[in-house]
């Protein structure tokens, strides 16, 4: 059968983009022997054309000229890998402006900018492939686009930072301190020389404010998604959750009730350790989603580096080419803001579990005047963990972990008790998150 | 926006008719504010138009005329649900050459005349969506065809039929007899009044077979595939496993090596109990796929079941109705048989790990006899487990785990045990199947 040839252009030439080229050059036979299209490697630019990588690109493909990109008509598919939210989403517009569709990985700008960037797409009668912006190689944002569009998604849970799984696992496995959890990761190359954005829940917002919109159908904004990082866990409370039967895992969260209010969140939770999400370890990524009719689907796999984002990129690169992109953008209907606005469930209103431990003094009264304002504060203990001996500052830590509860009712419990002098320090508080179990 | 009205036609008013019935009905208007398609149920045809259903249908729509179907030409999908091979092949050949495109759930005929049919779909320049085929509401199909395009995929594992699962399951955490399991997965709807094509591991090949050929993209024939089901298995084999690290699933197994060779096969398989695919019990299904960018990425969810197969048959006839199954169906480039009959791996050459138990008398010289037999067919051995005290008839249960070895070397030897006059009765024989690790 006759091959379609496809021209594309790259914008960014780091890690994705070498891992995209090389993808494109060397399984360029096998994909057009598999789908009829061969894809062309018409421009790379880059504002660094001197650095070593590698990839090995034929001459003269390797540019800082994106005009280059711009006015080559014969170019179909612009992939914008340059990453962060300015140069990039002029990079995006321009190509779109251009007439080219678009494929990119960033999750930062589709988050952000997201709906500026879609209107821009349809005034041009153009489509944005995002797919690897969420997961990495994971084919979780057209799975949830196609394969279970016919489901009312109610809920997803995911591990969606490979970085901090990494960190988590690290410490829980090996008993280690955040710092130095981080440190290993930077050594490893799961986490960046400045961590700020993955540690502190940003990147997971970024995913689920994706996945959350065309999961749910609605235009969703990153305010509207409560964050909260991992960097003040300490080893302790995972090794203390751990003999309650938890597991740590940074989770970004999105639920729909009934009458369609969503609440949505990043925050460290603890799972049960026999719950599957729980035994993903490293720097692997999982996300299961509960549908009306499907019941639960959990994916697996790496939510990151080059090759296996690249994978993702060159997914929607073909999908662009074979023209199915185009026509899942134009179907994809989210729920404008207007309306969207009015069913974000504030965090407070949100009804959760809770581990808390606080550093009791070791004096008569204590138990009675932590439990009492738990009570009157609504919150039921559902388990408890004192170990005797003595800890620092002759402190006793004391865990109890609650029935669901609304957050806001914990807050307020939380400020009484940093008050009681018969505690020391501030409690700790962390989240623990309940997964459905699709069982019969 | 304007909704888009699809008309669909249904045949089969079975289990996943009513499903699908009851999805069309009850999510259509989310179904339309999401993607701007109103799915209407045109007409539903059944034989039996008499008996009570758990949905209800508008009046009028049930009818046991497939020509009412066949000649409304404003009836754009025809969804065949009948199941089985002879008529099921002659609805969905009308109904593509009366100019319906085709979705079906219906694995064993896809797997057995699949090549036919869609060159059937080819010449009426129609498509057939197959997503629900396989793995029921794990959208596996469309994430090999569209995520994973890019990937040379190199190998598949999957617990693919929810019965076998749910018996083997039972088996292992009840200690049950594989009579009393399949009993039990009958009377909780997970088994069929006769299980045969499911226990016999048929029913994982038809799964097999089309996976594999989506994935290599090879036109893969059931013949191609070696298949031994769950039958004979016995407990006790299941918790000798159990001992060494094991955990026994029916797995199909599709392998490429770097030439194109593939092997394909559905036989039970013990696997190491922390791999992931250990973890998958019940009804569940899960399929692990290795990608040459992306690494392994696994789906995990419901195989089968109302609902469950209904959301893939919907999310099938959504995808058939924007437009994107055509373009996929038409880019999707088999390597023919005549290419694909000389790098079908035969069984013997297969390279495998093995448990073996043997019943040996209990008298001198039975090791050593038992051990050259071994050794003379290059077969080495990796563990052993022999519990003290005696088997029935006086015999002791020998376990041995081998390295990998290739498949002939092993029948031939079990041919020689079988004659030893120290050991007593058949063999037992299983695969050890080494999912890789993913693993940095």
């Amino acid at each position: 059968m006759a091959e379609k040839i496809v021209k594309v252009g790259l914008v960014g030439f780091g890690t994705v983009g070498c891992g995209v080229a090389k993808l494109i050059l060397e399984e360029g036979q096998r994909i057009a022997a598999k789908t009829g299209l061969r894809l062309e490697l018409a421009c790379v630019v880059d504002t660094d054309t001197e650095s070593p990588r590698p990839v090995r690109l034929p001459a003269g493909i390797l540019t800082n000229d994106i005009n280059r990109l711009l006015n080559d008509d014969s170019i179909q598919i612009g992939v914008e890998l340059v990453g962060g939210t300015d140069a990039a989403k002029d990079v995006q517009l321009k190509m779109l402006e251009a007439g080219k569709d678009v494929v990119t990985a960033n999750k930062a700008l589709i988050a952000e900018h997201g709906n500026e960037l879609m209107h821009c797409a349809h005034r041009n009668n153009r489509c944005i492939a995002f797919g690897a912006s969420c997961a990495g190689g994971i084919p979780i944002v057209s799975s949830i686009r196609t394969g279970l569009t016919a489901n009312n998604i109610t809920a997803m849970y995911g591990i969606v930072n490979g970085t901090c799984n990494y960190i988590l696992s690290e410490m829980t496995s090996k008993n280690e301190d955040f710092s130095e959890a981080l440190a290993q990761a930077q050594k490893k190359g799961y986490a960046e020389a400045d961590p700020a954005l993955d540690v502190s829940g940003g990147d997971s917002a970024h995913k689920l404010a994706i996945l959350a919109s065309i999961a749910f159908g609605y235009e969703i904004k990153l305010d509207d998604i409560f964050v909260e990082g991992i960097e003040a866990i300490s080893k302790v409370d995972i090794r203390y959750g751990g003999e309650m039967g938890y597991v740590l895992k940074l989770l970004a969260i999105g639920q729909k009730d009934k009458d369609g209010r969503i609440s949505l969140r990043v925050h460290p939770s603890f799972v049960a350790k026999d719950s599957p999400l729980a035994r993903v370890d490293g720097p692997f990524n999982a996300v299961s989603i509960f549908g009306s009719a499907v019941g639960q689907v959990m994916y697996y796999g790496r939510g990151a580096g080059m090759m296996p984002t690249a994978s993702a990129v060159v997914a929607d690169i073909i999908d662009v080419a074979i023209g199915n992109s185009a026509t899942t953008f134009r179907h994809l209907h989210l729920k404008p803001r207007s309306e969207v606005e009015l069913l974000i469930e504030k965090i407070g209103n949100c009804v959760s579990r809770f581990y808390i431990k606080v550093l009791a003094k070791d004096q008569p009264g204590v138990v009675s005047s932590y439990s009492r304002i738990l009570g009157d504060h609504h919150i039921s203990i559902s388990g408890a963990l004192q170990h005797e001996g003595r800890g620092p500052d002759n402190t006793v830590p004391v865990v109890i972990t609650t029935h669901p509860t609304q957050q806001k009712n914990v807050t307020a419990a939380l400020g009484e008790l940093e008050q009681l002098d018969v505690l020391s320090g501030k409690p700790v508080c962390i989240r623990i998150v309940d997964i459905p179990e699709d069982k019969d």
